[in-house]
């Protein structure tokens, strides 16, 4: 799986019928130090994430075994929002607490 | 999924059996701010893409997840049409109304 | 999918008993313009291709979706053999009469 | 499959209700010659390894095909803890003994 | 499939029950003209290869479509020993005879 922030969303009508009521959300990959990296994906989501969320991704068929996602022509799921990230022993990120 | 704008098309006569019919566009990538990016891919098309137009493209065995390419022998599948792509809060692309 | 250009032939006898019959040949990348792009594949022909011709091929299990090659331990395949190839409204190749 | 280091720990409790119970562990890519390499990967693990070692982990379809990650929507697994590593004839990385 | 190198072997006791019995070896990519290109997979073999011999290799789930890693969480597997490659018609590899 790979890290990546929440940066967009794409506005598709005209698409696969499957992919209906389906949010594809615009992923920008980042670097371990969360840095952004080069490449980017578009991902459909399928845990609510927000903008500017650290999110985990899953590729290819693997994108297609969450219930959301089940027998879809995707290849990338968002299915995780990063709570925290621990490197070396570190935490080098921790998402900030809501309300 | 990728993005990518159709620039062109594959003609092929001598191929296998399970493509006749299908129609095979040439997709170059873009980055998120719409320039090209390295590299390109040949997609079966499954929503009437044009030249010209931003496309989502799934790839590896999602492509074969739709209705058009169940089956088939191909690896990237334009399966939508932008109409806008918003990134950082910020429209950076809207299709242009035709008519 | 991708385009490449056949520039070889690998021989090999002690291979997976299921490869026996098939023809592994070797495809050069190229780029939009068909020079020589990075990177190069061993593909599984079927349809034919001769050395030098340009060519569709796929890769990971969709390589395994044509008649030739299902069940095979391939990851690539040659699908087609290119006609022509127009990007941005030219013609930038043409597959040369034989005969 | 690909050699990495184990260097981090991913936390998410919003994340897709299969995943709960598994272990999200950050592998560093690694070079033959184990400097780090570019390039990082977030995998489940499935034999209890630990900070700081050197594993050996299997990407796409093949990450599901572990008892512990069957069915999950995983792309990326942690299936060994490499005990030695020998590259032409010499003996680059042994595992210290533990205890 | 790629054009490899065999150059090491990963022993590994702590490992996927699936593992057992199946030899890992490393294996370097080559370039056409079998330089040394960037980087290397971690491969189960599948027919015997040996320390310097030029292998082909299956990524991907058609890794698992030989005999021998059928149901296994592997993703490159060795299934042809190059016995000779030629490449715009001239032989640039041929496997010195045993014996």
């Amino acid at each position: 799986m790979f890290l990546g922030k929440v940066v967009g969303t794409v506005v598709s009508t005209q698409k696969d019928p499957k992919l209906r009521g389906g949010k594809l959300l615009v992923v920008q990959h980042v670097t371990m130090d969360l840095e952004p990296a080069r490449g980017f994906a578009v991902a459909m989501d399928s845990v609510g994430a927000g903008q500017g969320e650290l999110v985990i991704c899953a590729s290819g068929s693997s994108a297609r075994m969450t219930e959301v996602t089940e027998g879809l022509p995707v290849d990338t799921v968002i299915l995780g929002i990063v709570d925290s990230l621990e490197i070396e022993g570190k935490i080098v990120f921790r998402k900030e607490e809501e309300g």
